[in-house]
């Protein structure tokens, strides 16, 4: 028999009754019902109950051991009497009457319970992360993060994909963030940057001619702790192609996200084809680049029904509204809550109205539209008895992301909310330019690097901020999941987007030399994407706080209570490093 | 149609004449006979023939651009005439009649010759990365990383572990290696750590109740450059498995190694089960813990032999000799290159005989020989007449090392050495303890944290230097592919294992605490091994070289050509890191 086990912890069924077996686990759990022991064995596999009768040298040792100490048990499977059945452990028919016991590893008395959730608080956590890690929920996300990221692989390589990795230790990069430098040895004065993406390596696999690369991606950016990223380092599934357009890139992002929230949703269902949404129909009906489309109502712009409006408050001002059905016999209290979240969110308060028999509007505002405004709006929103509208009215911006939020808020409240689903889809068509409201000047809307719409000629003869670009956003339930692009990889064309940004050719090649050089020597054009992985496996595991989702995080605060870093380091170490430290060091 | 591609350029044959066809690609090559244009068109996927007629628009167009253009083609598929069908090639039966022609990405002149071998030196190749992976042996030996880190995933996968990443910013470690520092801006004066393995993670995690852990994990060193390692980042297969013993680490290990080598060795067979040698076993046989077995000869210590022996040379010394079949009839100058090997390899000289007709002996020692000496050599090492007899004599360590190099040589210049195939053998039986020749003081042989053979039982029992260590080697080749070992799980096998070595509880404490920590919550019995993966591919890709098997390898010199790394940064973020640099910084 092997040393440790015949069996795991999870596998022994009724139809092994009778079997002589040897186990090995944490004690989980023990009860003395009478002086008899029933114990909870656990090992990654599952839970098996042990019995140990009065009188037996197994009932003597496993009475003193404390609990988490690690066993080797020989025992008889038996069949549990009816009565004792748990028809929710795999292993609930049976038992282990234990005939030898050894200790494998002791245990001292463990700082927090393991076996239920006693709110200890996270530091202790992450302090003693090793027994955290032993705890069910998180040992059910960590392998739910294992099996999700393993799944990827076997797809992406499925669709054509090859994984490669590209370097840890490399140069500065300009991606916005700050990065982590590492100080050089052997080049006195001089640092590697961790990558905060792998962006630049993957635009030169594929100039190197490689089709199709992806990369379950290691980044870092020295930023501040959010609670969808940490501090530190996070993954993305970096993609790139080549030869593809934007539709080309869709396809095998679409197919990978439907079947991987669909094997691991957990019954959730996914809504597909996503649906393609130009960023300016987003930012009307959603109020957002990031819409929650479980929320089944949409905004829409009544501007043109108050233009010279004798109701100042909406008048010649950008006006969204939100019909929403079956809400009209809401309670006051209904909408004074929404009236209080609108202002939470940064609103003077909200608008709303009822719509009743004959269409007949009653509520705070009714008073101040017309008849004329009410069949314009009727028309408008396509209103019935029973409808209740909301309304925002002021600066475009201001009042998407108010509206946006009271959409979801309201969907949630009145029932127009589908739980349950993942409902993913593609932003499209994002401006490529943007004018500065302060200084009037033409910038970058959002990446430099895209390939704008229509290309050389669209930049030599379109009014800059009517062009768009070749840039991208895949969204599930609100969450944005990634950005990605087809890249601008012809010189002459990245030379005249930064010229309309005020950039001269000069300032481009030396800021983006690198790359440029590349894009001379043959470049194809190319394309990716590179959905967070955190992000991905948060929604899976349905927890808001990433840190519930990986093995070994960083705190909020940027530190391995476990490992204890970072540290302090010997003076040896920094003049090595060509360093000195700027602050005296604590002793 | 596809914008920019209906096929790749590897897919088309003889079953798709006549159909038009679009394609994307690079200008490989072309030849002008007759005013007729032929080009080779080549993708990730392979090459294919474009034929250009004299006086077409696509004449024209192909006439005038680079090599290494990217273009789109549409065009017709034709077969080939019998005397132009390449059948090296696997498009090689068709080619293309060429209608259109659009560029994609233009190429300035190329700073190396892409489609062949022009002996440019490394430094221009890396600088060119981009341009470099596009040659053909570059692009198949990345395809090759690739593939095999995929199957070595897939295989694990199905072997039953999970992949689990660890973090990269971590705490120091007390590998021995130098760390890589990442400098905090939260905590002035602290340093994170790039892990040199994933070591205490991984056993983090066995003791987090994890069963079979493996990643592919990126390490780190700051070393300087080896053939087999490039300086920086390097990557092994980690592997950690609890509830094992040392043969249930073989088992899986061995079956991954036996199908991967046996998958991409390009008709290279692999010799399994491995056989499992002692360490002592293999120094004396080989003179090596990494033999390489192709070479198909064993040392055999004759010290008895010589006890005594009025031959002075050999009288009370270390012997060690080597008998090659068949090899007493090469000439004189084949002995004479391998004294000069032996030589080169540290020795004063190479003693040999020859064994002729009734085991008679000739040759420069044999007049030394008493008739005694002969028929104990005779027996000891089995001697038939054609016999060659290589001799070493003086200290053990010296005489293994050198008779080790020339068992190698022997055997590849006397044919008894077997190409072509993959031997893999486990050291095993490492000793626990070893003594410092200078100090007298007992030491650890190799790892510390390795479980003692024979548990607390050997340590308080056994003279330390009888004791072995339950930890092994892998080796391929004559390659070492990785050590490992089944851990010292418990805190009192450490403290005594720790105390021969002359180290107190509070150093150990010290030192080694957070593990000790974690030990004592209750930890399983637990082993592992972390096999190289560089290393795995530049055996199978046949290279001698790390670098011509990562995409993006620092040069020797720690230098990212391509990028600039490491290079210098602005005071402003210098001081944000609380940090200075000691030498003013260059210019």
């Amino acid at each position: 028999m092997h040393r440790y086990r015949s069996h795991n912890c999870g596998e022994l069924r009724a139809t092994d009754v009778d079997t002589d077996v040897r186990l090995s686990g944490w004690l989980h759990n023990r009860r003395d019902l009478g002086g008899i022991l029933f114990i909870d064995l656990r090992d990654h596999y599952g839970l098996v109950q042990l019995v140990a009768r009065p009188g037996t040298p197994a009932n003597e040792a496993l009475g003193s051991l404390t609990k988490e100490t690690v066993v080797r048990i020989d025992g008889k499977v038996s069949a549990r009497g009816a009565d004792n059945v748990n028809p929710d452990l795999p292993t609930g028919e049976i038992e282990i009457e234990v005939s030898e016991v050894e200790v494998l590893g002791a245990a001292d008395q463990i700082p927090f319970t393991i076996n239920a959730d006693d709110g200890v608080n996270e530091e202790k956590r992450l302090e003693y992360r090793f027994l955290d890690l032993r705890r069910e929920r998180m040992h059910r996300n960590i392998m739910l993060r294992t099996a999700v990221i393993s799944a990827i692989r076997h797809k992406m390589v499925a669709l054509g994909f090859n994984e490669m990795a590209t370097p840890i230790l490399s140069a500065t990069s300009p991606e916005g963030a700050r990065d982590f430098l590492v100080p050089s040895r052997l080049h006195a004065g001089k640092f590697y940057a961790l990558p905060q993406a792998p962006q630049q390596f993957k635009q030169l696999l594929m100039i190197a001619g490689f089709d199709r690369y992806f990369q379950i991606a290691p980044c870092f950016r020295d930023e501040d702790a959010r609670a969808d990223r940490s501090p530190g380092e996070f993954y993305q599934l970096d993609v790139e192609m080549s030869f593809v357009e934007q539709e080309d890139v869709f396809q095998p992002v679409e197919k990978l996200m439907t079947e991987l929230f669909t094997e691991f949703g957990n019954g959730r269902t996914v809504t597909s084809p996503f649906p393609r949404i130009p960023f300016r129909e987003a930012m009307l009906k959603y109020g957002s680049d990031k819409p929650d489309l479980r929320a089944e109502l949409e905004l829409v712009d009544v501007s043109d029904v108050f233009a010279g409006s004798g109701f100042k408050a909406f008048a010649d001002k950008h006006v969204r509204a939100l019909a929403v059905p079956d809400t009209a016999d809401q309670p006051r209290k209904f909408f004074d809550q929404l009236g209080d979240f609108a202002v939470q969110q940064g609103a003077k308060g909200l608008a709303w109205v009822r719509v009743g028999e004959d269409n007949a509007l009653t509520g705070p505002i009714a008073k101040f539209l017309t008849e004329d405004d009410i069949k314009s709006l009727v028309v408008a929103l396509d209103l019935k008895p029973g409808h209740a509208v909301f309304f925002g009215a002021g600066e475009f911006d201001e009042v998407s992301k108010i509206m946006g939020a009271v959409r979801v808020e309201v969907a949630k409240r009145a029932g127009h909310f589908v739980e349950d689903e993942f409902r993913f889809c593609w932003i499209v068509d994002f401006p490529m330019f943007e004018k500065d409201e302060d200084t009037g000047k033409i910038e970058f809307s959002h990446n430099p690097f895209s390939m704008p719409q229509g290309g050389l000629e669209a930049l030599e003869t379109k009014d800059p901020l009517d062009i768009l670009a070749w840039q991208y956003d895949i969204v599930c339930n609100g969450t944005e999941l990634s950005s990605g692009a087809i890249r601008n990889h012809e010189p002459e064309v990245m030379y005249k987007a930064f010229a309309i940004a005020g950039y001269d050719k000069d300032t481009v090649e030396a800021e983006f030399g690198g790359m440029l050089r590349a894009f001379k020597f043959g470049a194809p054009p190319h394309g990716g994407i590179a959905p967070g992985v955190d992000r991905i496996v948060m929604l899976l595991a349905d927890e808001p706080n990433i840190r519930e989702t990986i093995a070994f995080p960083l705190n909020g605060n940027a530190q391995d209570l476990l490992m204890g870093a970072p540290s302090e380091v010997e003076e040896a170490r920094l003049k090595e490093l060509h360093l000195s430290l700027r602050k005296p060091q604590a002793k």
